[in-house]
């Protein structure tokens, strides 16, 4: 028997509230995963990541099967261990990233042949090998290797690309081998074609998973067309088991992944935009190195509960990251990650409520009316 | 009469404890003053710094007056509210800085012209305008523009900027204008001759400053040098006003400081060496890059106080050192900041119970010692 489960609390129309099982805590839903590239969620403590309501962290296969190697975590005691970060953790198979990141990229039906980005050494990544290596980290939640393209794409290549993935799928059940320690989540492929992605979702629910994802979406299409797959497919998942949004994304990316019955979303833009100078706020997303804050004292949300928002003034802000200072990446980070999980613990709130329609129109409210007016 | 004092609490040979007292709260000594230069110490949030041990941090006139600008702080409440520190703030007068990081820097009797090493814009720093800069910052201790050279130098070129130091010496007392708020030290110059030191020395202690500074060392001289400087010119200097050794320096370099009567210290070390990979620790120094720290599951050092110490395995820590991770530097600047200021906590205690002997012989064992073996 898994020490994994689903429990259901409430539903708000199709949004969701729950709570996962793990061996190692209580993931509660809808849940934000802050990725934890190589090892670090960047640019914070693995305690911040925790204090800001972090249930489980991701982490990429890619990155860490390159290095530091995964067999060389699995001998300083898995990937919990050697990063300090005590719950649960998703590993992604490592798919994903061979095809943005890696060099020589050659795909066959055992697998994917790549060279490594960092140093030119060559890597086989099959659907059992990727296991092997989520094995190896001690993820807690292991996801199936898929084929992921772009969009656009041909019809008749995203089917080719969503029959590989489901074969692969079968062979990851059977190296998964019904593990105690670990669940396996399947991925739901078939790009912008609603007819695809039926029949990739019937097929897996018909091998069998812990959990469903649905890959291939924030890849290149309109907003519209990833919240048109949801609306058609999150409802064909089995609903006593958690739905998974891929690399899902913006914050209102994610309220509306929510509203279409998404239970888990992950993505680096919060640390991504942080390290770059943007943040969300009640007010939307703000490009702090606009020359509009050089002098502008005031702080960035003075209404918000979170200390970074209040003790800095706008002009520091502006300041550390015209200076490239490691604080700047280090704070606005936090403002992100902050942000992201509070929209999550309020979504949550308002599900348990069955007012998820009125929180979602209230923050919706707050971002269009946007920043507080410039200064002078 | 000014808010500054200087409490000699116990000597011990030549070392000294004492406490200087400022409008903004107490500077234990020795003191370490962790350098911030951009208005943030590197890598780290200013609570950390506190908490660390640091009573005072060093501000970088040079770099402020070019981004964000004097002015612009000074409008915004002052550095210390701007980067939210609290507690006392010493501003270096940018002379240093002109000559080490400016474009085409012209010197003459009235002061530099220079152009930013960022844009390129034209600047002039006199005694008067550096006095007006760090009073704009709203520092605690300010210090005189000097001329800085760097040795070995011709004792002509060595007497000339002395005497220039000497003469902006004298209008910087007259710019400071008996300042209430903030203490005004003085920099005593003279390379490595001890005439031109001494005369230095006598000639600012006949103007009368708040503290005195011992200048132009660590430029690039042999550290015995530096110290038969400290070990003849410490002594001529008042005993009850602080000294203060610029820009030093290792761990080896403060305590070879303090057993010479220096009370103050300031470096970028501890902070640009845990950028780079390097920790002190009691094992002395530690270069985390090196490959024999690739599979190393020990802490860094396992009898540490500091958690940082103690909660990752080396082989972590070289993992984050390669990969460039931000939480790399900010784990290993923490790591250093907490050695310094752990050395400046038990030297102070050292003095106090008249054993620094007994201690630096102890602390330097540690060093010899050095590293634990590698595995296997």
């Amino acid at each position: 028997m898994s020490n994994f489960s689903f429990n259901l609390l409430a539903t708000d129309n199709k949004a969701r509230c729950g709570e996962i099982l793990t061996a190692r805590g209580i993931i509660r839903t809808p849940a934000f995963m802050p990725v934890g590239t190589a090892a670090t969620v960047k640019a914070l403590y693995p305690e911040q990541v925790r204090e800001l309501g972090a249930d489980i962290i991701l982490g990429n296969t890619y990155h860490l099967m390159l290095r530091p190697g995964a067999e060389r975590i699995n001998r300083l005691g898995g990937l919990h261990k050697f990063m300090d970060w005590q719950y649960p953790i998703l590993t992604d198979s490592g798919g994903f990233q061979v095809m943005s990141l890696a060099n020589l990229r050659k795909i066959s039906e055992k697998g994917v042949k790549f060279r490594s980005h960092i140093d030119g050494q060559e890597y086989e990544l099959t659907p059992e090998r990727s296991i092997e290596i989520q094995k190896l980290l001690n993820s807690d939640i292991i996801m199936q290797l898929d084929e992921c393209i772009n969009l656009p794409a041909p019809l008749e290549e995203i089917e080719r690309a969503m029959e590989l993935s489901l074969r692969w799928a079968e062979r990851s059940k059977i190296a998964f081998n019904n593990s105690e320690k670990n669940a396996l989540f399947a991925i739901v492929q078939g790009g912008d074609n609603i007819k695809l992605r039926a029949n990739s979702a019937a097929s897996l629910i018909n091998i069998g998973f812990d959990g469903y994802a649905i890959g291939g979406l924030a890849v290149g299409e309109p907003q519209a067309t990833m919240f048109n797959v949801l609306t058609d497919i999150v409802p064909i998942l089995p609903s006593n088991k958690p739905h998974y949004l891929m690399g899902v994304g913006k914050p209102d990316d994610i309220l509306g992944g929510i509203e279409r019955g998404i239970d888990m979303f992950d993505c680096v833009h919060p640390t991504r935009a942080g390290r770059h100078g943007r943040v969300y706020t009640q007010y939307g997303s703000i490009n702090l190195k606009n020359a509009r804050h050089k002098d502008d004292y005031r702080p960035l949300d003075a209404q918000s509960d979170n200390p970074n928002c209040v003790r800095f003034s706008r002009a520091y802000l502006h300041h550390l990251v015209k200076s490239q200072e490691i604080l700047g990446a280090m704070i606005l980070s936090q403002i992100n990650l902050a942000y992201y999980q509070k929209l999550m613990r309020e979504a949550r709130e308002a599900i348990m409520g069955g007012k998820f329609n009125d929180f979602a129109a209230k923050v919706r409210e707050g971002w269009q009316r946007g920043d507080i007016r410039p200064l002078g």
